[in-house]
């Protein structure tokens, strides 16, 4: 008798999400005939109380740390060793942190099974007056292997507490989407797939440029009208950025994904690149004092994104085409005063067609 | 010497929305030179403090019952006749609630001089099983004379306070178009003029069931997550029964404007439907008895449009396409949980395109 080797999952990275994730996943391991029960994460190792992490989730099986409250299930194995994490594993969930990536990505090069495939978990592009580097791309041109992406309107905490929601994978190959979904759908956690890998990894990174718009309405001290305006204008001058950046390789219909309109939306009423945005008006204080104050020095998505889109549109010579972008970018950078975010807003968008 | 008579505008309708419009088109008019500075309002006449209305606006240049607080520029000029406000009119703003408008027609037609033009700032649509009719086509109907639509995120008081937003006006002549734009757009009321007349107003009256979807998340105490995913699933949904009720008639990018993705997210996040919605589920009370309560006995427009979409939907033989306005029917209607207004959500929209 022969039997084809089981599918196996890694998932490299432990904290808030990665640890969701696992949750997620190891439950629906045990229900595919086709994937081997033991997932194992990796976790960086540090101690908690006198102890490893890693002996706390493998033996408590709570990642107490960054995930407290809420239990893995027991077939989620925690390995120190990248390395050894990765071995023999098909399908390789990577999770941690955007500025972590290159590192670990070389500690696990040439420790990957041959049939491996990935998909990122992580929020962040990097854009330059060159054009986008997206995180699958990054993965791709170290690992040698083919890389999805999931991104949607994902507060980690809310989907560990089993609360509807949904997500979307972009994966190239339709045979793979479905083995991912396999791993990721829940009655709680709704996958839909798309073929667009890098639009999904696109719309995840510039929603956080329009948070940091919302967040000045809301430190202005303006109402709903005025924030609806910001969102309806911050999406439609992505979907440009993407036409712009991308050619026709973002589709037109991952705008509507989860993704993208639900995640715009989530971001811009909770989450930290709002409400940073909102207290840079508030005090008047400049995002790298309340990046040291509020986010233990750790640099706000947005206002980097912010940043990066601005050298890219202005040495194309395009500013002018996104004057939302443009106007948060000077707020943020060149100390125009907030209420300058409505300057030449009046931009016609309904010719835009990815 | 000849010239030509000049254009004169008239609001029929005094309430919060009609004032802060007067206010508007009163201060827009003065820079018009093709434009009478004159501009009539008809108002409801009631005594306030034992004084008519007529004569407080007149004389106080404020609505104090429907915008106190805000003054009306001396050229808004109250009448209570509603046939003679109208008469030599070019430009009449109808902006009553709707269920006055046919008696209001019905009083006007007649006197409206022969050049004369209008557009509904007026929220609801009625929807029966045989299909739609909206404010703009009922107004037609009776008058005779082009309409043109009017809608958008605009809670009145945000827009008399002068805070920025957008709207957008649907206008089939683009000269016409750009007529009513001079009337309406500010520096702080920012229009944009579409094509598309009845997909201005199926937004606005659509919209409102979303509304009461999300209101039904907040009322479960469920996150932002949660919430986003009902926004995009109802956005989708709406723009999906836009395609089957109008045949190409209604046009997908009217979507993306203020009247369709802003205002879908300014009401799911404030006003009455989603606060009736919310307390729907909180008090277990039936929704007659919460508008009986709340609302003055007044009907809430996203719940009468939930039921009237549901007739045309189930019908059409079609519900099963429209998973959460069929779910939003069954929590108002029969009796359904509103946690069941997850079931069956996992709907394809990537292929919907108008």
């Amino acid at each position: 008798m022969t039997s084809t080797p089981k599918n196996k999952v890694c998932i490299l990275g432990s904290g808030n999400w990665g640890s969701t994730a696992a949750r997620i996943i190891g439950g629906n391991v045990t229900k595919l005939a086709d994937f081997d029960n033991d997932v194992r994460i990796w976790v960086y190792e540090e101690m908690v109380n006198g102890r490893k992490l890693t002996d706390i989730i493998n033996t408590e099986h709570e990642n107490v740390k960054y995930l407290p409250g809420h239990r893995l299930p027991e077939n989620v194995v925690a390995v120190a060793d990248a390395a050894e994490a990765v071995r023999d594993a098909t399908h390789i969930v990577v999770v941690i942190p955007h500025q972590f990536i290159q590192h670990l990505l070389d500690t696990v090069h040439g420790h990957t099974a041959p049939n491996a495939r990935a998909i990122s978990l992580i929020k962040g592009i990097g854009i330059s007056s060159q054009g986008m580097t997206t995180m699958t791309q990054i993965i791709h041109r170290t690992l040698a292997i083919p890389v999805a992406s999931l991104s949607g309107a994902n507060i980690a905490n809310e989907i560990a507490e089993e609360r509807y929601c949904e997500t979307t994978i972009g994966c190239a190959d339709p045979d793979e989407a479905i083995v991912w979904r396999s791993l990721f759908n829940t009655p709680y956690f709704r996958v839909n797939c798309v073929s667009d890998v890098i639009g999904v990894e696109f719309c995840g990174a510039l929603k956080n440029v329009v948070a940091v718009g919302a967040g000045f309405i809301d430190g202005l001290g303006l109402g709903n009208n005025t924030k609806a305006a910001v969102i309806r204008i911050g999406f439609l001058e992505m979907r440009r950025l993407a036409m712009h950046i991308s050619g026709a390789r973002i589709q037109d219909s991952t705008f509507m994904e989860s993704c993208g309109i639900a995640d715009v939306i989530t971001t811009c009423y909770g989450g930290r690149n709002r409400r940073l945005a909102e207290e840079f008006v508030r005090t008047g204080k400049p995002m790298h004092e309340l990046e040291r104050d509020l986010l233990n020095g750790q640099k706000l998505q947005g206002y980097l994104t912010s940043g990066e889109v601005h050298a890219y549109i202005d040495g194309c010579g395009v500013a002018d085409h996104f004057p939302l972008f443009t106007n948060i970018y000077r707020i943020c950078y060149e100390g125009a005063p907030p209420a300058s975010i409505f300057e030449g807003l009046n931009v016609d968008f309904s010719h835009d067609r990815l």
